[in-house]
């Protein structure tokens, strides 16, 4: 690793690099922090430089000089993934993409976009040009970038509707840029998107991205108490089963969720209540009504007729990731799962999970769509104690058929299916020969014999500073 | 019932009444003879003369005046349903709403309209104003009204993305005029439009309908053919499964449909081949073309890159009601049944009544959404050989447990769930306390303890002139 000398081949082609050490640090972080096992391993974690392209062009360029001088490249969009995905561990170059931001094309139902777009930028151009919007985002829609999200993220708001980011016709087609000698572009999709989506940048730099669209509309949100969280929960199910009402988001906070973590909603529920937020379109609301009415449903707020003395904000940044966000924020001792309730009989599942393990995991469930049924996410959270009691409950939902894609570890594999996913593993041998793209993150590249029976620890992972 | 009075009357009214018996005739039909069951019992079915409204005003006018004289009214579209619901068995007025056909209000997601406009005229409008078209219609879009649709439909092309017309959100509102010595005009919405819609008009008469829209698209028309029914049966479902791509239609015919009855399809299939024809958006067919290499399937026609000689038109136009159509034309014996497959396993069942029935039925199957789930519903070929045959058959499959709609019968019970309807039978007492909307319809209204053990004849019906 010739650090220096990239460094000066880089700023010789007129790239924009940062040296400066408090902005370095701060380019080199995502929010890893909200799991308490990953803050531990990756607080110390720093790049060398960040260097930020305008263009396509300037990525090859950036690569070719990396790939030359042995550097690693691990790319942000801007930093709102809290998997460690963007942690440069092995130091280097961040590359960071937030100025190739462009929109490029509307058509009907798709967007070309660069990466680096905002996803609510992405919205703005697309609702202007044709009444259109992204299927589906994360909840940092407001700071997060598309790229980051299709590089980093499985699904979101959006998702009851139209299912996850893997799933067939979410992703039309991406443009990368491999890590060679000589760069190669190349433009992938049909069965090989999976190569190089949600691959955290690991296999290939993202310069271009083809989306699908859906019609946008002036979305309703809504909250919704229930005495009980099982009518909730069940409720929240019934209603994305409603093929005719059109909803983007169902999310289901057990009690006290709303009255503990939602400073604006607190006034208005009780500890008791278990909470529902809903996006509606404005035309379904009629039979989102009549739905509701045949529920022990206490509609609480409107987004289009709300007299709350204070306006909640967006209903989607209190679901996804935002709810341990916010849980956070009150009580730093919080940290969650994801955990996959599946299709079969997830209302059943996540009652059972919630039965053993209420008040010390508290459910935080989304409702998605998964082969043309009805799935349900728990970003379930937890009062964390200890490593050793975060991994029994994980455990104990595995015990129980609940899958776990584990967010308190760094890796590809760990926070998937724990098992090499051999198209992004061929992928790599063939568009990062050196190894140089984020390196440390998956883990069958670097050791593919492994038994994943304890997290995994990345031997080229920067030493912690001897006196912090 | 004094016929001539209510004609003087409505003539004095200046309201358009129509008195050529052959005019009268034609207007007097529809598409009943799909059955040959019905066109047995309904062939010489008359009414007496035939009112033409402009206005919602000429509408209560008609209703009031056909009260005053006890002049039974049978309300019609373009007469282009098959379950004879359009037929006049009492004689009386025929009301034709064709006129009444105004698209008054389009709004994002939303579209309010008079009940004679053409479905494709609606989807005109929608487009032209905003992107926008219906979310289903039947396969006679282009000749049949959305109040037909409404009224006598139960769902089509696009409910294998939005389930049935039935389910909440699929119909906003409805205004409906009532059959009262002084009409009321009422405005129907949520659980309360059970009322009214799929009721044939016999308990008021929809004067404007208020439904939501989806974004427009240039859908692609594509055949696939299937050396196995069976294939052809899976794909469908898988393909429907995808909430990612979207589509419009996924209809499976099985061998030798296509060969035999499709003109435009014959010299592109085997007798062998099942078929299945699909609507799929633009931006959705790099994610169909992924999809489909996965099976054994042969994509033979896509409307956007056609080499076909011949075009073989709307895709849509061989689906639902219309197989039946192409079918009876070449085979005059060919009639039908509609059978649900419902949601469990729809795949297997459809697959078992195939194996007890073929080639003497052949399945014709229309995938749809029904409560966040794949369903199937079978508009299965017959060669009608007797009543008491067709009898048999439907008995065969209700004991396999797939549910018959059977298109056989001219009421709403045995067309239904042959079970009464107590939401219609209580608003038709308030709405139509004489019972002269659309009469013999409802055999709860006339004989509430029917024990559906065989057809229902009603007693009103007009006898068979003798020397025919």
């Amino acid at each position: 690793m010739n650090i220096q000398a990239a460094i000066e081949a880089l700023q010789a082609a007129d790239i924009d690099v940062d040296l400066n050490a408090a902005s370095v640090k701060s380019k080199s972080r995502d929010f890893f922090w909200y799991s308490p096992v990953l803050k531990d391993r990756l607080d110390h974690v720093v790049a060398d430089f960040v260097a930020t392209p305008q263009t396509e062009a300037q990525v090859i360029d950036i690569l070719r000089t990396c790939y030359a001088h042995d550097v690693p490249v691990t790319t942000r969009g801007t930093g709102t993934g809290n998997y460690g995905q963007a942690m440069p561990l092995a130091g280097g170059c961040v590359l960071h993409l937030h100025k190739m931001n462009a929109v490029k094309e509307i058509a009907p139902g798709r967007v070309v976009v660069e990466p680096g777009c905002l996803l609510k930028d992405l919205d703005a151009a697309c609702i202007a040009d044709s009444g259109q919007e992204v299927r589906m985002f994360s909840s940092t829609w407001a700071t997060a970038t598309i790229g980051g999200f299709i590089a980093g993220g499985s699904g979101g708001v959006g998702s009851v509707r139209w299912g996850a980011l893997r799933d067939p016709g979410n992703i039309i087609r991406l443009r990368v840029v491999t890590m060679e000698e000589e760069p190669r572009v190349l433009d992938i999709s049909g069965d090989d998107l999976h190569r190089v989506s949600h691959a955290y940048g690991t296999n290939g730099i993202i310069t271009e991205i083809e989306i699908p669209l859906a019609p946008a509309y002036d979305w309703i949100g809504v909250f919704v108490a229930f005495d009980s969280f099982d009518e909730a929960l069940q409720y929240s199910y019934d209603l994305a089963s409603c093929d005719g009402i059109l909803i983007k988001l169902a999310t289901v906070f057990e009690a006290p969720i709303a009255k503990d973590y939602f400073q604006r909603i607190a006034p208005h529920v009780t500890q008791g209540d278990a909470l529902v937020a809903l996006m509606v379109a404005p035309h379904g609301m009629p039979g989102w009504e009549t739905f509701t009415a045949g529920y022990a449903a206490r509609p609480i707020y409107r987004s289009d007729k709300s007299d709350w003395r204070k306006d909640p904000g967006h209903v989607f940044e209190y679901g996804w990731n935002h709810t341990t966000l916010r849980a956070l924020k009150v009580d730093p001792s919080i940290t969650y799962l994801q955990i996959a309730y599946g299709t079969d009989d997830p209302v059943a599942l996540a009652r059972k999970m919630r039965d053993e393990l209420s008040p010390e995991c508290l459910q935080h469930i989304e409702v998605m769509r998964q082969n043309g049924r009805i799935a349900m996410a728990g970003l379930t959270l937890v009062k964390f104690q200890s490593e050793a009691r975060l991994d029994e409950i994980i455990a104990l939902h595995e015990a129980n058929g609940a899958m776990n894609f584990n967010p308190h570890r760094y890796t590809l594999e760990e926070g998937g299916r724990q098992a090499v996913d051999a198209r992004q593993l061929d992928f790599k041998r063939e568009a990062d020969p050196k190894g140089l793209l984020n390196p440390g993150k998956m883990i069958s590249w670097d050791d593919p014999d492994y038994s994943f029976d304890q997290m995994y620890a990345w031997p080229g992972l920067q030493a912690k500073p001897a006196a912090e």
